[in-house]
């Protein structure tokens, strides 16, 4: 079971495979798998089988030794241990062409994670709907976010607007920022950010070609 | 100096790591800093030093105990390792709004990596212009990828449509894809494939937020 104690100093970095691992669970249960060894979901996960052994320890023991994982108990487990056994309603910053597509993406269809309400500053865009969401003045954040109890919010602004809105958000009460614009943004330590960086996939593809061809 | 051998094992997740150490190496080097203590350094690229020294030893020692790293030798050694000191040209399959947002990301005006060709198959993107670039046919793809020695293409489509660009890529004779669609793709074991994925970043946002709140 989730004990908190526990969670107290797990890296960063584990929390990221817990995600990727739960989406594979995920598809897992989806195809009818009920009970998998550390061996077969470390290869679905592309990592060693002692490394998921060590992360999940850190919330416990689920494993059987010569039986392995219930499917659907882990996944119950990590969502509790991620916090996304709830709801999750989200604000976008920026309906330009990064915005409208992550409105459209199938992932928020999918997860708990909604997008509850769309911002941006241009008043050629507000007013217009994207997806059933009508665009709303950014200004407007702070009385918008009390009403949807908003707590991430999305920022797809160019980057030089990245800090304008993260500023937005913050004044707004977010708890929690997404940032694809590819700029460091600034906000006080009680907030919590992600950098979407996609550049540094296709330095991991440069490194497996080149590595490949040697 | 790079040496191939001891970069046979490199897990990936280091590969990724090097990428943010390189990142940070490089705003570094913008402000001046000329030599850099492993401590600093894994501060501000938020990992702890040890993983640090340990994912450099990978590529032999760099750093001189009690002076640090030298800034510009350690990007020009981990831009070699990672295969990035030259240009990459790369493909875009998909001219929605992501592929119009990805085009027009700074990144690709920063890096080596280059958008060289945009593909698409809908009638009515095709012959249009994005950022200077003409959207040409799918079909095309093998004869320009030829032409324009292109490695990596992007995948950028719908998630119904992510396979076929996939073997678009595959018979151009492309060796990595970044994928950005919602889908698992399959193709032949010598093509690396890199998904991105934003909800890993959100799963991590909504741990800390609800660890915070405990």
């Amino acid at each position: 079971m989730y004990t908190d104690n526990k969670n107290k100093h797990i890296p960063k970095i584990s929390i990221q495979r817990l995600a990727v691992y739960l989406q594979v669970l995920e598809s897992l249960d989806v195809d009818g798998v009920e009970v998998i060894t550390s061996e077969p979901l470390a290869k679905a996960c592309d990592v060693n089988a002692s490394q998921i052994r060590k992360d999940l320890t850190y919330f416990g023991e689920f494993g059987v030794r010569g039986v392995g994982y219930n499917v659907k108990s882990l996944m119950a487990s990590i969502s509790e241990a991620l916090g996304i056994n709830r709801e999750w309603p989200t604000v976008l910053v920026g309906a330009g062409n990064l915005g409208r597509s992550l409105v459209g993406h199938n992932g928020f269809k999918q997860t708990r994670f909604k997008i509850v309400g769309v911002f941006d500053c241009d008043p050629f865009k507000i007013g217009e709907e994207i997806a059933g969401l009508e665009v709303v003045c950014t200004q407007r954040l702070k009385e918008k976010i009390a009403d949807l109890k908003v707590e991430i919010g999305i920022i797809a602004t160019p980057p030089e607007r990245a800090q304008r809105a993260a500023n937005h958000l913050v004044s707004a009460g977010i708890k929690g920022i997404l940032n694809f614009a590819p700029a460091r943004i600034f906000v006080p330590t009680y907030v919590n950010v992600e950098y979407v960086d996609y550049f540094h996939y296709l330095y991991s593809l440069a490194f497996q070609i080149t590595h490949d061809k040697r």
